[in-house]
């Protein structure tokens, strides 16, 4: 046993070393693989049920009308289809949006709306526009994963505000905001998605909406309001969006990913006039122009389908689901669990008893094949270790059931661990109890 | 005439105020409009002659075969097509990236490939990971405006280098550093255009390519070599990528806008491995993912049609359209002027003489119905006064024709007017003599 094992090279220009590292810019160091990512390889296969993804479930849509549509869009129009266009979007589609909006109450000009790839990028340019590294963004606690990415991204410190069943708690905002002026933090915007929420599933109560603009007003910030979902309620039902009750000083993120399809990477922001001129100038820097093939594709798409009837049978797909992880959950939860129950949009938001952390636990869940996102993801600052969120947008209902199945027997043999040998996860951090985040 | 006015309401409220104002980040004072853009709404009317633009021209694609192409790909495989994707970009086309990127001697691996919407995409997030404010980053002058609109966005400062007609001068980069280094100044990357240079028309000389990247080595700076047009050369002529001599060292973009389709959005960046982890996280941060729908047409496009035809064919068309230019100002303008001479790609820097302010000419001339990029918008410096650049790419040699003719005469009567009262923009500051700017 005294074979000589080769000295370790320290420095041997491995690729495991990163040569680049002294180069980078101070934010790169804030960006960091959602912990799906890891597991993401092995919950993708065929057996593990994933409730981790938010991928919407585009069964329903009509390909081969949507093939013919496409087809004569390049043929008739392909020199301006496969053109560059302008940073601020196709002008028939921004009027179109105008007209999704009206069904939020949303009065707006075509002008003010600015195309980009996916919501995501808005998000991203009005946060390039508005934050200056140390800046303090308030969100809900839990909030949206791709927003905490783009928040990181340009170094703007998040402060996270409760929400209970009504939504974010008007309370909760008025004293972060204190907090912050007492802390001398800049707060620069809210960030909510009232509607539906991700990942909490939660909808802000329509008799909230003015109060939380006018603390917003009060404390001079900006309202980005984010609104995926919206339009996806099981009962056909929608709010006015925060935007149609106070113009001035809300940004409004819209996206077709949830309505018709994600693949196309059509977003857009509605803005006041004054930011609208320079976001067109950050979109300009971040990709030229979107792609004028997808914009023309989705102008097509509403000026010739019923989109409206589209999204009805959408919502109706997500209702069943909905109905079948709230009965699995009723049916096969371990005592001590509790869980938000969703009216429209993807998710529901889960808390599991104390001393259990579902970022522990998920390696195991993936072993016996059921995925979820586990809740630290979904705030900047640590918590929601006791929480996860289930997805119940892409899997049959089937499916979905034979999940929870299998997660609530998951969660039984963790409590039992616990019972035998205390809590299995010692430096657990316990979230707040209710609601909390989701991730993609 | 005692009427009286009104009195002027300071602060009343009108949307030319922004009271959003004191919000705004620091960076956005630097996003700024592109001069050409002004001039948009009357230099696009079709009685103008536009050599303003870097659209390419897409005249021969074969739409109906790209039109049952696209619908074949809805019919069959639509569901993927329309849904996410990851944020690294399809597989598939990854792979056939690295065939393209092969003929210009570059040896990669597709897990090294990210796919971004368009290059511009790229060139934000490789300034997003590696740019803290005030880092340098060192451009030929001039340079493609796009660039610098990134740069300004992540509050780079851009140190130009000149160029003569063998691309950037070695012995410039290497002062230019020189210089950054005396000034504690932190330079994180050059950033190259090597092929038929947008805006100068130029082409870095084989013989320097290894002197530029050694160089860029002993000062430990990365080179981000951008290549758009590197395969629209005349005579088919292509050269060896930087990447391919220094992988290391070098972070590629690439782009299917010149050589496919410019609307579909569809670049890359081929980085050392441990800044392409970076760099994916990076984009999800941006746009979650590229759109699946696009990637999956250029990829079908690059199997299934003879694309490197398609990119001869471009190349003739382009040829034909140089000729057309590089006679006309031959025939055409004043004595002093000079000008580039591509042998591939999109533009011509024209350089005029002593006295004329080619930004400040620009509204004559386009009421003289030609349109032009003045110079000073390829600088981040306020140098290119003397130069414009002139966009071959899409009008018809004979438009071409006609446009350097109706420039050469607003030339000229400016050079009148200059013989007669002195120089007309007194307080003009000239360019370095050769070469300098484009912009789109």
């Amino acid at each position: 046993m005294s074979e000589k094992r080769p000295a370790r090279q320290p420095h041997s220009g491995h690729h495991n070393l990163d040569p680049h590292l002294p180069r980078y810019a101070a934010r790169t160091a804030g960006m960091t693989a959602s912990e799906i990512r890891a597991l993401f390889a092995v919950a993708s296969r065929p057996e593990v049920v994933s409730l981790a993804g938010g991928m919407p479930n585009l069964a329903a849509l009509p390909l081969e009308s949507l093939s013919s549509q496409m087809a004569e869009l390049i043929a008739k129009d392909g020199l301006t289809a496969l053109q560059y266009g302008s940073a601020h979007g196709v002008p028939a589609l921004r009027e179109q949006i105008c007209e999704v909006m009206a069904l939020e109450e949303i009065s707006a000009h075509p002008d003010d709306v600015v195309v980009t790839v996916g919501s995501q990028m808005g998000l991203d340019m009005v946060t390039r526009l508005f934050c200056d590294p140390g800046d303090v963004v308030i969100a809900e606690g839990p909030s949206y994963v791709g927003a905490l990415g783009s928040f990181a991204a340009y170094q703007a410190e998040v402060v996270h505000v409760a929400m209970d069943d009504q939504g974010l708690v008007p309370e909760g905002l008025r004293e972060a905001l204190a907090q912050c002026r007492t802390h001398g933090k800049r707060v620069k915007f809210l960030y909510t998605i009232p509607n539906f929420h991700n990942p909490a599933g939660v909808t802000l109560a329509v008799e909230r909406r003015a109060e939380i603009l006018e603390i917003c007003r009060e404390h001079d910030v900006l309202v980005v309001e984010d609104n995926p979902y919206g339009l996806l309620g099981f009962d056909g039902q929608t709010y006015p969006a925060l935007r149609s009750m106070d113009p001035d000083n809300v940004v409004y993120l819209g996206s077709f990913s949830k309505t018709f399809a994600s693949g196309l990477r059509v977003g857009w922001v509605l803005a006041p006039h004054a930011v609208r001129e320079k976001l067109v100038l950050a979109a300009e820097s971040a990709t030229l122009c979107p792609p004028t093939l997808n914009q023309l594709v989705v102008s097509r798409y509403l000026a010739t389908h019923d989109w409206k009837g589209q999204i009805k049978t959408f919502g109706e797909n997500y209702r069943e689901r909905r109905d079948a992880i709230l009965s699995a959950l009723e049916q096969h939860m371990p005592p001590g669990c509790s869980w938000t129950h969703p009216d429209g949009g993807f998710y529901v938001w889960v808390t599991v008893p104390e001393g259990v952390d579902t970022k522990a636990m998920l390696p195991r869940a993936v072993t016996a094949r059921v995925a979820y996102a586990s809740g630290t993801g979904f705030y900047a600052d640590g918590f929601g270790s006791r929480q996860m969120r289930l997805s119940y947008c892409y899997p049959t209902p089937e499916r979905i059931r034979e999940g929870v199945r299998r997660l609530a027997a998951v969660l039984e043999s963790e409590m039992d661990l616990m019972r035998t040998f205390g809590s299995v996860n010692p430096r657990a951090v316990s979230g707040p109890e209710n609601p909390s985040p989701d991730t993609a």
